[in-house]
């Protein structure tokens, strides 16, 4: 009988509301797991479970063959990758702190264009350096049901798919480095602008005097059905605006979107409606709830 | 044994692409047909079948104990209900025409005003009317699947609901005169703003390298996905336009949707980008084709 091979060491990086589920999947599946967060607590279940903990992003990266990272924003990835004075004292990066061949897996929703600097910095460095965003949610995070969208070497990815695999039921590369971004940034625009549609759609049915949760089980059945409609709108509906995904997160990837839309001189006049209306909600102190708080949301120009 | 009470004579006006399959189940289940459609040759296959032609709506209504309209525009819906100089010799309508206790059921998408009209006038003339217009397509005319959103009284739609329910799968009453029409412009609404939702995604995509096909694959499972991003999505990235929902009656619907949303002074910023979005493909000539051509559409803006 062949003897197993032992799993490679996981150093992860983010250990918050997605991060925490998904180095669970990995410390369950046996890996020797290295941890750090910025708020050490958040990684206390998992160091109970036998994760090790580090006090800093580079150490822990330090200690593994593959490093994931699940953090917040690009700015947060951009410190983490590359170092900066945000740290106490300085630090150097993860890019500089990974030993030689590991393979780092950037799982954050950012910027395409950050992922590639990553990527050439990685290589430069003899390391190898994916992008992997996610979507589906806390939930996802969970039950290992996420949809992974993967950027980078072929190589690279087929040394990162069978622990990918342990987080979620969908695993693609979309090409080089920076396309598990770009995928993810579509994904965010049909979800937002999808999210004005069935919004509007059960706005103009209530003020036409109807009952909006009827119109709602009675459309979601045909050509306006989605996700969304007929997941998040009954919710909308019941008052409920607890988070699935929150509105800044969406507004945080809305702006990284416009951005690539801009580059590549597209209007999208979707997606700038949703983004003004997501601002909107931010603005007016909406960003804990969830997405679906748009139904409730009247445009501070509608009502001039 | 009771007898079997014998169904009642039903005329159908429009006989068109929608029509002229629901017409055609009519007839199957036994229902005595009287048929009138402006363009004779598409009630043939009617006639064939045992349908009774008649040389005009008037006479086809008088004839029906249930008269059932699918027309194209509202202002069809006007002149065959109200009548009007567009006929030859000018025409009474079928208010005026039909038999007293005659149940009129209008199944064309037309405007929630005018439903409102026709349910009012017939009131006067001790006759009952409903509007129940029909989201499936001419797919769901086929095999009797559509979803049927009906507005007016009680006793009229009890009484229109078993022939309803010969033609759509889901047959629901969402309130007074009008109130199916308002409930169809909400499913419009959501369809087209939906439209631009995954539009816009794989156009981003597609512009920063990605295969929109693969993209349409890894994020139609997820939160961004869809009725319309599953079916019309991969028929628009093979090239193909044909269509299930013409660009112009999409146009016609959203006019009247927007004509809603003023009345009761709402923004509806999604609706107006899809309407105008609609409203350059009608002028550009893609009238004719299905409405899945506006992932190719690129907006004159956009080309400045």
């Amino acid at each position: 009988m062949p003897q197993p091979t032992p799993l490679p060491a996981i150093a992860f990086i983010g250990t918050g509301i997605m991060g925490g589920p998904m180095a669970g999947h990995l410390l369950a599946a046996g890996h020797p797991l290295h941890l750090f967060n910025r708020t050490p607590a958040k990684a206390a279940s998992l160091v109970a479970r036998g994760g090790i903990w580090h006090d800093s992003a580079e150490a822990a990266a330090a200690a593994g063959k593959i490093v994931i990272t699940m953090l917040g924003l690009p700015e947060d990835v951009e410190a983490v990758y590359f170092g900066g004075s945000g740290a106490p004292g300085g630090s150097s990066g993860i890019l500089q702190a990974a030993c030689e061949n590991a393979l780092l897996i950037d799982m954050t929703t950012s910027s395409p264009d950050l992922a590639s600097r990553i990527a050439a910095a990685a290589a430069a460095r003899g390391v190898a350096a994916i992008d992997a965003p996610v979507s589906g949610g806390d939930i996802g995070a969970k039950n290992a049901t996420l949809t992974i969208m993967a950027g980078g070497e072929q190589d690279a990815f087929a040394r990162a798919r069978p622990v990918l695999e342990r987080l979620g039921k969908s695993v693609t590369r979309l090409g080089a480095a920076g396309s598990g971004q770009r995928c993810k940034l579509a994904n965010q625009v049909a979800v937002a602008v999808g999210m004005v549609a069935w919004c509007e759609a059960l706005t103009i049915a209530a003020a036409g005097g109807l009952d909006a949760a009827a119109v709602q089980r009675v459309i979601s059945g045909g050509a306006a059905g989605s996700w969304a409609l007929s997941n998040l709108a009954p919710r909308a509906l019941s008052g409920d605006v607890s988070p699935g995904f929150l509105v800044r997160h969406l507004v945080k990837d809305l702006r990284i979107a416009r951005h690539e839309a801009d580059t590549h001189g597209l209007e999208l006049p979707g997606l700038a409606v949703a983004q003004r209306l997501y601002d909107e909600l931010l603005a007016a102190g909406h960003g804990d709830d969830g997405t679906q708080v748009l139904l409730a949301h009247r445009s501070p120009a509608a009502e001039d």
